[in-house]
């Protein structure tokens, strides 16, 4: 096992039967659909989606290995499902003979399909570039018999929808077994799951990758869809719970790009391949956008990422004011303080489109990039108004009206006493954003109000009101309880002086329980009442959610720039030391992970 | 032309090439989806599609032909589109040839996708009975870009989607050309239109078929989906409209099923198949559903029906109770009026429960059939709790909140004196029921309260809540009128006391032009606000929608079970008499045709 540098991989290749490399274009995080309302940005996830599949096409690979959230939402538009049909057809229908053999029992592979088979042995069909993926947390199964957006393609013959799981006391991973030539590969996928719970099922040894029993011969790869980054507590997958016997993830659901292989201590690697269009302003999402193509020999493989030329550009910075007398001092011109700071920033902007346009994209996105400066200031009379400002740029960038953040800084910390000066550090640097479970379980340990419900539930149904837009699911969840409270005391008929404490009980009881099972039951039941739509949703927000206030994201994401702490030896599961995630500064690109979805703020945005 | 008895074409048949002979088999309105949520009947719709493909395998036709509304939402739920699409893979996909041949420009009669071609002549997919269809009411093209489900048939490869107009100022409409053997078909397809549109460009000769040159060589078939029982006096297209040289019209849109051809004056045959499943509990949805296969030997044709078998049982009935003081002469038991009625209506039900059973239908809908039963009562001791009775019912019927409505009979005329005795005859016969835009036209006619703002655009604006579910549809008209009339003052700056008077002027201006299409471009625009789902308005409807008040139904029809009275020479394009319409009594089946989606009211409703 091992990963080939380039060189050796290739140099093999030119002197060897091709017919024994399997050749696998690597991407995941498309998440056609997203921001598909924007007048602007409106194609980008298609275009960069037709550009991948050009660029599967072009290099001739045997499969394409997708690592979930090809859709952004999990009841996609007709438009979407439009879209993304039309140019699976168009890319991977033809007459190029398929090499690969599919070795595995395919009714243990893909479910919830009339025709458990794989697409280019259907005869009906004439596949050029078989499609593999699992889902990820946006387009998971939902709503009536739990369909998802992947099962319509599945149900089309467009792609091969894998690693779907669906109980949740054990996972056991029937690998997809592929051969080509002499290179035999075992293809595990699973889909997303919370990961909370899998981390649960690792700790309690209830994580199973059923390799084949030749298990030497076999090249193992997994792909999944998981939290790699801290994301509070419990809710990250460390990348040393992998089986030792793995050769290579693929890594989904983290939309940083860190697609070169990083060799685990176990000796597993892991690909990072990142999403395809930033879902957030955030630094990590100011990486370069690639896909990789996998070259698999026998034990030995190489990743060879490809930069996705069609990615709108995308400047992230920060920008620290200096002190405002300093700034006062080094100008000469006269401007107000509002004004000297305004020609600060308009300069670092400009300087941040100068640097958008050397990435040399290109195609419609390339023309209006993404930019995002946060603005750090000192002194209150350098704060301006950062949606006029931006309005500046209309026409210009692809996001004006969140262009430019505007914020003081909080807290200056006096240190030190050198050479005549005090040196003034401020509070900026990396802060770990809270998951807004553990705002809620903190907001309700700090503020005892709760008698009857308990804070797990009421989690789920945050949870749930946030990857569903179901806006019921937490007076749903609430509902429950209460009628759940009120059976314990309909059978067990307190004295009136006695409910209270009784009320209390059937709360322990459900804390102990721990069952959040029965809550999801009672989420997924048919609406009764209305669902939200996206643009309710984002209409909420856009209320609720201000600079200063609590950042909900469809996909309990944060989008703070700050960079990783890694978490030692505080994971469910035990020991998770042995993170390898680089630590960077704030302000640069390549920070903490920033996957998933944040709707744009302000009011002024159309959508 | 001529459309030959069964015996005429299948004798020819058999002695001679079937090799001349195209078989079809045409069905409409199949509403896929309709009461998906509904527990009982949730696969109603999907089994008797199912049945229906089921046929024309078996048949082995040449193409299926759909009349539009084969889904029952224009945005149909995921697992609608998945239900769909695994059965037309799974019955339309095969080895089979298919030996019809493509004589037209495909790209001319297919639009909206990216590879216009009729699909059997696709080489990465392997058709066996290639499906054409037009969209109706229900699945015409919404929202983002405009994208029907019909769309997304047919970019999946699955449905050949034709007859989509986008232009309203004319109707020209290119038929496919096809050919087998020696006989040539000329199928011209046009997509749901509004009816008050396609009748005006009827009356300004602004419809075309375009016939292919040699005229007389070939079968002209159209297929449609349009209003052709009357709905409000503009609201529906006369069979006399039809072009002379048309040989057979399938007429979508309709449910009852009159699918034999009847002839018209101009020797037009229009086949109506009706609907393959009772979208509401009117009388002319109890009519036996059917589809049709059709075959057409040069210019002859033969419809041969075949009943469909899964369609759930529906038994509708009317019961004019007796007089009390005659029911309870009759009656020796000594049971009260009220104990009385229920047992004649129980009697009545009983027997209809009966009549059920004896349809010999199928499948699972088989089990509970549809039952409905309106009960004219004469006096209030014969009034009952409808929902009550029903729920006696619970288990045993489909639909037990509806099963029984219980009407007072009103206004009781006195006519003649014979034999010592009042005749008495109620006013319970037929009663063309109004029309939405009738009622809201008749209302501001009747109060003069509105001084700017017109009654087209707004009924437009009601029209797509309905139709689309578009909650700020009638605010977003209001609001587009008044900005209207606000420029319109802007640029003539009229003195105060002007300012009422050139209001209305501008009012006038506007009732002038009737030009509906800025009003419509209005309401297309993406929406900035909130749009309803599904739920939203079902909601919205149940509490203003009572037994009592208007109904309103999102396909603009009435459920009413009274019978055609053939509006006569009213058209808005001159004179339509001679619809042939039968006039039947009340409270027998095969009333006046009931279209269209009826959510079903009542609150203890699953849905």
């Amino acid at each position: 096992m091992g990963n080939s540098t380039e060189e050796d991989l290739c140099s093999q290749t030119t002197n060897r039967d091709d017919g024994d490399i399997l050749t696998i274009l690597v991407a995941t995080d498309i998440h056609l659909g997203f921001e598909e309302k924007d007048p602007i940005r409106d194609q980008d996830t298609y275009d960069t989606f037709e550009e991948i599949l050009k660029i599967a096409s072009a290099e001739e690979v045997d499969f394409i290995l997708l690592g979930g959230d090809l859709f952004h939402h999990s009841r996609p538009s007709p438009y979407c499902i439009f879209k993304c049909t039309e140019l699976l057809r168009r890319y991977c229908l033809g007459d190029k003979p398929v090499e690969i053999e599919f070795l595995s029992d395919p009714s243990r592979n893909f479910h919830n399909v009339y025709n458990p088979t794989v697409n280019y042995e259907d005869p009906n069909l004439n596949v050029s570039i078989p499609v593999f993926s699992i889902h990820g947390n946006h387009d998971d199964p939902t709503g009536q018999k739990q369909i998802s957006a992947m099962d319509l393609m599945s149900t089309s013959g467009l792609i091969n929808y894998f690693g779907r799981w669906n109980n949740f006391d054990k996972v056991e991973v029937e690998p997809i077994l592929l051969k080509k030539g002499a290179t035999k590969l075992a293809l595990y996928g699973l889909s997303h799951i919370k990961d909370e719970r899998l981390g649960r099922l690792f700790l309690d040894k209830k994580v199973k990758m059923m390799a084949p029993e030749d298990q030497d011969d076999w090249f193992h790869l997994l792909v999944w869809h998981q939290n790699r980054a801290t994301r509070g507590v419990k809710n990250f997958i460390p990348d040393d719970s992998l089986p030792d016997f793995l050769d290579l993830v693929i890594w989904g659901h983290e939309h940083d790009c860190r697609i070169e292989p990083e060799r685990k201590h176990n000796d597993v690697y892991v690909s990072q391949p990142g999403s395809s269009v930033a879902t957030s302003l955030a630094a990590g999402e100011a990486i370069p956008k690639k896909v990789g193509i996998l070259k698999v020999h026998h034990k030995q493989f190489q990743m060879i990422p490809v930069d996705l030329k069609t990615v709108r550009p995308f400047i992230f910075e920060e920008l620290v004011l200096k002190n405002l007398d300093d700034m006062m001092n080094d100008d000469n011109s006269g401007l107000t303080p509002n004004e000297l700071t305004l020609e600060v920033v308009t300069k670092k902007v400009e300087s941040m489109m100068e640097e958008a346009k050397q990435l040399g994209r290109v195609g419609k996105a390339s023309e209006k990039p993404l930019i995002r400066l946060n603005v750090k200031c000192r002194d209150e009379r350098q704060v301006f108004n950062a949606i006029r400002f931006g309005q500046q740029y209309n026409g210009r960038v692809a996001n004006p009206d969140d262009m430019v953040k505007c914020q003081p800084i909080k807290e200056p910390v006096r240190r030190g006493k050198g050479d005549g000066k005090d040196k003034i550090t401020f509070n900026d640097g990396p802060v770990l954003a809270d998951r807004v479970e553990d705002i809620i379980s903190k907001y309700f340990a700090e503020n005892d109000t709760l008698k009857g419900l308990s804070i797990g539930p009421l989690n789920e149904g945050v949870k749930r009101f946030i990857d569903s837009n179901n806006a019921d699911a937490v007076s749903d969840v609430a509902e429950f309880m209460i009628k759940e409270t009120i059976e314990y005391l309909a059978t067990r008929l307190p004295e009136i002086e006695e409910a209270e404490n009784m009320i209390l009980a059937c709360k322990t009881v459900r804390d102990e329980q721990e069952n959040l099972n029965t809550i999801r039951q009672v989420l997924d039941k048919p609406q009764k009442k209305r669902s939200v739509t996206n643009d309710d949703v984002s209409q909420r927000k856009s209320s609720k959610d201000d600079d200063d206030g609590m950042t909900i994201d469809d996909d309990d994401d944060d989008d703070s720039n700050a960079s990783a702490s890694p978490v030692k030896g505080k994971g469910l599961w035990g020991d998770t030391s042995n993170s390898s995630k680089p630590t960077r500064g704030p302000g640069s690109r390549g920070g903490r992970g920033s996957r998933g979805p944040r709707r744009a703020r302000g009011k002024g945005r159309a959508n």
